[in-house]
This record gives structure tokens, sequence and C-alpha cells, in this order.
């Protein structure tokens, strides 16, 4: 079950190139992305409607799309506007177009109904673009449904065990504390001190650095994480008796995820990380690239596999613990929005 | 949905070597095939009746083959001959003998009712061992449904698209043009000129050198293609008033091509290309089957990626073209056929 | 459908090293084993109770195995002993535990019922670990159901023909014997003379020694052959009426192998080789290995395309011979156990 009327990320603007047609699988539809003349990207659905063909073996002519099969073409609004060999082209002839925003470096695309797709609703990726802050991207494919990465996101806990020797640092700060959830529009807001916390080994300070960490994230609809978090000097959390800080942080650090749906059994996993040019050296950012990369890595094999432990289970059932409150909320937040895009039936009354 | 009563090719004359074992799948059925002492092809259920053991793992012991589980032996008409340790032989102990036909360098089969294995149902292959031409054969194994290859050969506007640059030469006179079609007895005959068309690299004549081409093919269930080209001077098509040419060409090509079922899913090709030797030196005809070997290829690419959209799309619904009319009376007639084999049932007067 | 109050080989002893932990799928149940700081083997369910990671993903901590996901920790008892950031443990926080016993260099887990859970049920393997011998161990993972394994070690015709260059050393003796098969407690006992039997080549002996050959083996619930031969010279089975001897052999051989189910599809095989040191080499042994490592291989090979056939046969049946008789009893004896595990339904006169 996806969420249809929603935006997601389709890929990094890099992804397409001027001149190349890129194919993508997104929430079970198959879709082709290639940019216009004047740069706009154009999505349709990469399926010929003459004899279901991929468009994405096609070839770009101007702002339309070609199928390289017997060579109908497309308009960016999915309309047939060519068919080799005959004059009328039926009305019918048309792929579906997908709404398309580039913004922040991603392309997002709404998968839902066009009329409802509302740019205002594109989550705000942290640091993206800003020349204030290096930035560091990556994505990373998943055999699992998208569900166990939103939940793996939603319950950072797994930081002490999954990520021990990586983004945990060896340290029970993660594991052993529990957030602050607030729900947001479309979404959850999850901050935390950890406190006490090694310094990342990528910051060069000096062996043994250790800080109090402000820590807090929104989460939104179907799976974006933005994470900001600010390091200051130990003792500071409970200086703000374990408040949200208002001082300026020794240094601060940004994260942005997006968890896109390729069917119920694949995802994609696009993210960045981003560090202040104030405070760090190049060198440093791509350093904590490396560590996510690790780090993602092992949420990758924990998750695949415990998909493989579920895909293997009859009833699978879950035992609740007070670290699943976020991904709980985020589950019936997510399956509320679900059912009400489930076409309407005859209420009781009528 | 397979139509049994016809004639498949199982392979090349010389994929049977002397005193070695074929293993194939047909129509969902393994088969296994040898030769006996005086060379003739045996074809037997690849399944032995007392453990389902594969005989093709099994031994050639004159005429017959011993399955190298236990130890029956089967003669080439499907019955167990010997049962080692034990006397008796039960009389239902016997795997399916198919009919075998070697004409053309093809071996063919009856996947049917025996009875109704009728030799003058093969179709002729063009050229095939014949002196006076050069021939050339492949092969080419498919993840696709034999319908979608036979709907590839039944609608050669592709060549100018997915053959752009091999067999349509950059030309649009395949995309745009419509054969004229005729149904003969279980095919089609379809035939057209190829109007002022580029000759083939291959032939070794000057650089520029065009053609009008007369291209006639008879399709033949389920699933074999002999095709038939004369090259003339350009204009000869207009001086024919596009009707059929009596005038001896300047050369002539023919190809035989073979679509086998493996299952609903896979499938296998064979082809050959023949030229006279009375026009082309024996490289031409090697340099056309690299040709053909560079476009079957993107065939192969093109079908498997419609096959794996048709896969992943629900309600799959295909939207007609003036040039799937020869796709679709071929679609008829052997839908027409394979109902014919259905077993009967009460008619509404009994 | 698999017996579940069975005993059943997880894997040799030395599969779990001290500090590892070994994950193994029994029965479709995945099973997580290792040892405690006294040596003990324990075999827990390996799916966490929490989110159903696998808990071979996890750490060991003293006798307790660590979640690596979230952090539960869980006693040999499946019993959840810590769950980190909150103080209560839910009684119903618990994975399944299985009785294990280590014997005779196989890991053997009870899969049913752990009140039923009797070690003398265990089939005692020969010659395991007995210092009088040489020992030489192999496994192997099959692409079939366990049945069909257990089919081929009932049935050992196929020696003749399977093993034709291995174990049947080009002799018709095994193809074309019938043993004598005696039931005994959930197993079958089955033995014969093989008559003029060319000796084995890896123990030295003058070419063309031959020898009359007492082979006896039992063959236990769900899937354990413990077989032992005595060689003697040839005419010894004549001059004992084809009865069991009772003389002192030129020298004796043993081999057990298990037969445990992974799921329905796969299965896991484990096998020894068992020479006497007063009569052979250790040479010798390891050669008997390297022959045992050819012909399990050649059933590997059969077996899974025996699998393959059945897989694609509609409605496979199986035609009977006189070889099959073991195995029939064997099929038999293992349903009625099956059978009677099925939860119990009210009788007719309730």
């Amino acid at each position: 079950m996806f969420l249809r009327n929603c935006w997601y990320v389709a890929g990094w603007s890099y992804d397409i190139a001027v001149d190349s047609v890129l194919s993508r699988t997104m929430l079970g539809e198959p879709v082709v992305l290639y940019r216009k003349a004047d740069g706009g990207v154009v999505a349709l659905e990469d399926r010929c409607c003459h004899r279901l063909a991929p468009l994405s073996r096609g070839r770009i002519e101007g702002d339309d799309l070609r199928c390289m099969y017997h060579g109908l073409k497309f308009a960016p609004s999915g309309k047939c506007v060519e068919v080799p060999g005959q004059d009328l082209i039926p009305p019918t002839a048309m792929v579906r177009s997908y709404p398309v925003v580039e913004q922040d470096c991603w392309v997002w695309l709404w998968m839902g109904d066009p009329a409802l797709a509302d740019p205002a609703l594109i989550p705000a990726a942290l640091g993206h673009g800003d020349a204030d802050w290096f930035m560091q991207t990556g994505q990373l494919a998943y055999e699992a449904n998208y569900e166990l990465i939103n939940d793996n996101l939603l319950d950072l806990t797994h930081l002490s065990y999954v990520h021990e020797k990586t983004l945990g640092r060896n340290s029970m700060s993660w594991g052993e504390s529990r957030p602050k959830i607030t729900p947001i529009e479309r979404g959850l807001r999850i901050a935390r001190w950890v406190v006490d916390n090694p310094a990342p080994g990528y910051l060069d300070l000096a062996p043994g650095t250790r800080t109090d960490m402000w820590a807090s994230y929104d989460y939104m609809v179907a799976g974006v994480f933005l994470l900001a978090t600010q390091s200051f000097p130990p003792g500071t959390a409970a200086a703000c008796g374990m408040q949200a800080p208002s001082a300026e942080p020794l240094w601060r650090s940004m994260t942005s995820q997006a968890v896109t749906p390729i069917t119920e059994h694949q995802t994609i996993y696009y993210y960045s990380g981003c560090l202040p040019k104030s405070y760090v050296t190049e060198e440093n950012s791509r350093q904590q690239l490396v560590v996510f990369e690790k780090a993602f890595a092992e949420d990758n094999a924990m998750i695949e596999a415990q998909q493989r432990v579920i895909d293997g289970t009859a009833q699978p059932a879950m035992l609740g613990t007070s670290s699943d409150n976020a991904l709980n909320q985020f589950r019936r937040l997510m399956a509320g929005l679900i059912e009400a895009e489930r076409p309407h039936r005859l209420s009781a009354a009528e």
C-alpha cells in the first residue's frame, strides 16, 4: 500500500543529464524522465500505449519523446502527437504525465491526482545547494519494503547497536535515551539531547572530545528525514534543563534523506550530508560521507535481513517497546492518509 | 496457451550430434532428442516414468535410451524395454514419443496428437541446404512469450526504429509503408515494395546505392517467417504499378526464421540468412549474418523490455494502429486454431 | 510437510565455534546457534520478538544473545532479559528455544514439542569420534525436497547407474540385487549381499580384487542413514546361504548420513566415512572421502534435475518397480508419523 497524493524524490538533479533518458520504477509504476530544450524535467509513464514498449528505450526529439519500437511520438503532456504511416491519431493515444518539481537538487514527482499536486507540500531539504555548506550526496537500493526503512529512521536507538562503531561511536547515548515527539503537519518532530557523546572522528578534534548534542529532525510523509544537530560542550544539556538550546553551538550538521518506494519489495534511499564551510574543511565533509556510506550499508544489511525474516514468517507479529513510539505514530499517520485516498463508499446513512 | 497440433523447430540438424543427448523444453514439455544407429532422430518425453528423472541424463544404447537413475531402458517408441532386477515390465511403463521430421536442416517435432502429424504441414524453409546459396545460421533465446516475437515479425514498420542503424539503414521506407496482406493456408502472405531503399552495406556496392526492393513473406503457424526479397533499380516499383515484379532482380535474398515456445515466458528463435552464390561472395554472406546478429539482439532487448512492462502492468491494454493489421489477423488465426483444439463440449442442441 | 517431533542434525560440532553465531534454517524455521561459556550449545528462534530482525546478526554476551538492531537481550531459555532504555520487560517478550543435544560430533535439534524431546530417540552415528577409526566428514546443500534424498538412499540400485564409475565400480551387483527389508523402531533395516563386487580403488589392493560384501543399514526417521559393510572373499555369500555373516571380515567400513530439510525446496545433507585404523592408512581414508564427494555430487546433480522435472510436471505420478519397496515403506512410515502430529479432531462418535 502506497500513499499516492504525495511528492516523492525521483532522483538527484544530476541524475537526469541533458539528452539522456532515465527509467525509474516508483510506487510500482514505470516512469521515464528526460529534460526539455529549456532544461525542464518531463516525467511520463514508461509504457507506450501502442504495444507497451518502454519509452525509456526511446529518443528525445525537441521537447517530445519518440517510442523506438514503432515510432509513436509523445509530447510532455503525455499526448501522442505522431503515429508514423497514418494521419489520424486516436484521441485516446496518450500516456500518463506526472507533475514534476525540481527543488533543492532533488527531482520531485507527484504520484497521485495531478489536480492535487501542490508544490507547497514539498519538504524543504536542509542545506541543499547552500553556498555556505559543503554537501555530499549518495543513494542506496534496498530489497525491502519502504516502511521498514521509515521504522529505522524513526527509532534512532538503533545507532548504538547497528551503528555501534560508526554513527553510534561506541556509546549508549542513543540507545538509552528517548526523544520528545511532536506531531506536525504531515509529519512528526523528534528531538532529544544526546548527552556526553563522543565527537565524530572526521572532524579532526582532539582525541576524546565529547559534546552534548541537540538532535532534532522532522520526519515527513511518505518518508523524508530532515535532521539538524547542534553540538555544545558537555553540561549544556543539563544547563538547558534538557530543553532546546538557544545559544550558538560549537558546530552544526545537517542531513536530508528521502525514502522512495520502487515496489512493495524494493526501495531507493537518497541522502545528503551537509557541514558548514565556516567550521570544517572539504576533506572533513568527504570523511563524513565515508562514515555515512559505511553506516547506511549497516542499515541496509540489517533491514534486508529483517525483511527476509518477515517474508519467511507466516503471521509476523511485532512486540512493542517504548522506543517504537515515533514509528507507531508515523505508521498510523500514513495509514490514515492512505485510507483517505480509497474510493469513497456509501456511508451507512445513505 | 499453445497450439499443439503443429510442427515446431526443435533445433538445427547439427545440434543433435551422434552419441549425444540433447534436452529441450518445448511448449512447457521436457523433450530429449538423440540419434539412432541409422542417424534418425528420436524425440522422447524427458521424464522417466519411474521416478521422473530426466532421460537426458541417460545413456544411448543402440537405438534405445537408458535412464541413468535406476536403469530403466526405453525404445524409440517410448516403450520401456528393460527394468533392471525384475522380469516383468508393466505395460504402462512408457514415456511419450514425439513424431520427428528432419527437413531443410531443421529438426521438426509435432507437439500434438501423433495421429494428426502430417509432414505436408511443415513449412518449406527457403534456400536451406541449397548448393546455389550461401547459408548462415543462428539462434537466440528470449525471456518473453512467443506471441510478442510473432507480433514483431508481423509488423516490419519496426525496422525503421528498432533497427534504425542495422536493417533499417536510416530510412523511413519500412516505417511509413504498409504491406498487402493475404490470408493463405495456416498463415498470411505479406508483401510490399520498399521504395528507394539504401542497399545493404555488406554487399560491397558503390556508396549510396539505392534500390526498390520487393519484400514478400509468408508467416505460418505457429511462428515461421519465410522472407524472400528482390532488389531492382529505383523506379521499378512505380513502373510495376506497385504490383509484384516479374522481371529478374539485381539480386535476391532469403531468410527463414522459426519461433518455438519454451514456456509461456521463454522462447527460442532460429534463423538463417541465404544469399545467391551467383551474386555474392561467402564473405558478403558472413557479413549479412553479422548484421542479423546485431539486429536480432536489438529485437531481443526491445521485446524482453516490453515483456517486463507487460508483466508489471495489472491490466495491460494495447491501443491499435494501422500497422497492427497483420499481427491482429495472425493472433485471430492462432486463437481460432487453439480454440479448435480444446476438448469438445456438448453443443446447445444436444 | 515435515515431521516435527524428531531430532535433526543442525551441523557438525565444529560448525559452532566459540564466540561465533551460526544461522540455520531448519524445517522452514530460522534458528540461531551459539555456545554458552561452558561450551553448551544454545538454539534459539532466529527472529527477535521486537521487530523480527535476525538474532544471528547479534552479539553473544556471556550465556545470552543480544539483538543488534535495538538491543534486546535473550537468555538461553529464549526469555528476553533486557530492553535498553526501559525497565519493564513484557512477559511475552521471548523467542522460541529448541532442545539441543551434542552427540557423536553432531548437533541435534528437536524441532517439535520440547516436552517430548527424548534424547534416547537420537540415532547413534557409526564410528563418530571413535579412536579406532579414521573419520572423514562432509556436507552438501540440495535444491530439492528431502523426500527425494530419502528415496535415493533407500534404493541403492542407483549405485550401478548414477555412480557407475564411483561407488558402483562398473558393476551391476547393486543394480540387479534386491535387499531384505525389516521394519525396526522408527525406521527400516535394509541388508543384502553384494556378490563378487570389485574392491574399492582407495584401499591399495591388488588390481582386480573382488569381494562378497555384506551391506546392512538402518534408515531412521526423518532421514538418517547408518551403513556398515563387511567385505569377505568371493564365495562367502553363497557359503552363508545368503544370510548375515558371522565370521570376521577382511575389512569393515561405516558411514553415517543425515538429511535435514531446510525448506520444502532445499535440504542439507551431512555425511561421514569411517574406516578402521587397524586395516587402512589415513591416506586411504582421505581417498575414500574423495570418492564420496564425487559420488554425492552425482546424486546431487541427478536429484536436483529430478526435482526440476517434478516442479515442471502438472500432475507428477511415479510408476512402481520392485526396487521401490523400501522407499515406499519409509514414505508410509513418515506419512503416518506426520499425520499423528496433526491437531486432534473430534471423532465421528463424539
